[in-house]
């Protein structure tokens, strides 16, 4: 037993930043280039281990005209940002089950600049995630599985989920707080539920918080100290609605010395202060009360564009309901 | 050893109010009559147990035209208030340990609405505060000891406190983690200690958490599961720098059915939307900074006064000094 185990670190605990991917929820993934190569440049100062760029989304489902570049991820594009990517930071993007064409639209490893493909699925996708995690595993990538909106699963399902999970290939399965709805005793439930389900497999748990109440970033710590060593955080925490743990607030508490917390310092200064003027997230209170309720955060986005962003007690009543 | 302990409640836990206290410390104390009541009229709506007014100062020390009527808590002010506080609300004020002429300006219990005295001290004043304490006790307060910044205390220092502070008449001491900078870990580890100094006493523990690093609500639940039975919280978190544990986040954990949130999204709604415009509290990158570092908010509150307020790189640099 360590007597203060914040103070160390463990080697194997690994950083993914998901600012593009899941910030692209935030503005149909319309980042301009500029964003987008300094988020990459920041990761690799940073010590950042991932970067999930964004989706590979079905054009057939999604017009290529109405979403910006980071919905699919075409390797023009990515190329255009990280080259050939020289660094020691893998790209990701994520994969949708049921909106991704991925038997055409992931290519084989050798003929992408992408390292890993993280399958995001429902509890009533399981199927479709399986084939698409084999698919990515035998093209040659990295492949995690993200179980989206764990906090409305019932549990005989959610056992039955895991103990497929954990039979694919992918090599990390990863607690999703969708709707910031957990507190940390049961995020540290989840992550020995889904570390007892790996048992001696070689496979990670990983953790991806959303911050309605404010708990994204504890969140993450309580599943790095129940032993998640995949971590997920976005730059200023944006992030669909509430947003994401932020990286500025993870590198603080990581102690391994390979991250530098000063570049996300600047990232921050030098862009997300004016994206803020742009685009809005973080924990505002229509989204504390979608988490309070283990809602989707969308009844929270819609009264925000309206001119009854403020009228809580209504927007609660309705919640309530 | 329960399933599920976020789905009950301990009928002891107790919770205080310190809006006007703490977030006084945002404008010299000089919130307007309106204001204060509608926080005295949520607390009483809510089933909050405890409702801070502000503090005792000292008018030697602290001209009475600088600053609000809530930096005193002059008689005459509460009652404009409140009343003869019919309602079964608690009402308390807070004396800085050498800041406060106690023996003239708290007046006997009898004459005054107030039912609370808690004593602030820094460990260094830890005799003048043991005078303090049995001052208001033996005027018929019920006394609370607040050690503040107990992230820089020594620990030697720190058990040397508490065995001092247990033998006085003061009912709570209470966790105050003055500069955000203490992680769930940390605040476990102090409660446990608190407890074990109070013993068998008829003594409890108290939390009073800085949101710096967005673990003000986190660390509150943490300090609640070891033990904690008497939690600090402001509505809309509004407190010094990064503001404290959020009333709206805490009453959405908090099952007994004696708390009611929705009057508090209500003073959200008709009251701290304007004030956000008109005073700055949160955790901005400054507070998160100092938080990281274990340093006093001040030079992130005079860093926000100037224009170099998003030069976050720069005031990382001088914190790492």
């Amino acid at each position: 037993m360590q007597k203060a185990p914040w103070v160390t670190y463990r080697p194997e605990l690994k950083v993914l930043d998901c600012t593009i991917r899941d910030g692209g929820l935030c503005n149909d993934h319309a980042f301009d280039d500029g964003f987008v190569k300094a988020v990459y440049d920041t990761c690799v100062q940073a010590g950042v281990d991932y970067m999930e760029m964004g989706y590979k989304a079905s054009k057939r489902i999604f017009a290529r005209d109405r979403f910006g570049a980071w919905k699919f991820c075409d390797e023009d594009d990515l190329r255009r940002i990280v080259g050939d990517n020289p660094t020691s930071l893998k790209l990701a993007a994520m994969a949708d089950a049921e909106k991704t064409d991925y038997k055409t639209d992931i290519l084989p490893k050798k003929d992408s600049v992408l390292d890993v493909i993280r399958v995001a699925t429902y509890v009533h996708q399981i199927p479709t995630a399986v084939d698409m995690i084999k698919d990515a595993y035998d093209k040659g990538y990295e492949v995690t599985a993200n179980l989206m909106s764990v906090s409305v699963i019932q549990e005989p399902e959610l056992d039955q989920a895991l103990e497929v999970l954990v039979e694919t290939p992918a090599s990390t399965i990863v607690v999703v707080d969708s709707f910031g709805a957990l507190y940390g005793e049961q995020i540290e439930i989840l992550v020995k539920k889904y570390r007892a389900a790996i048992g001696d497999r070689p496979k990670e748990v990983g953790i991806h918080a959303h911050n309605n109440q404010q708990l994204a970033f504890a969140n993450t710590i309580e599943a790095i100290i129940h032993g998640a060593n995949r971590v997920d955080a976005t730059m200023g925490g944006l992030g669909r609605g509430a947003g994401n743990c932020p990286m500025e607030l993870l590198l603080g508490f990581l102690r391994n010395p390979k991250f530098d917390i000063r570049p996300v310092y600047e990232l921050l200064q030098n862009h997300i202060v004016d994206l803020q003027k742009k685009i809005e997230w973080g924990p505002l209170v229509p989204y504390i009360i979608t988490g309070q309720f283990n809602q989707h955060p969308r009844a929270a986005m819609a009264i925000l564009e309206t001119d009854r962003r403020h009228r809580y007690v209504e927007f609660y009543d309705e919640c309530c309901e």
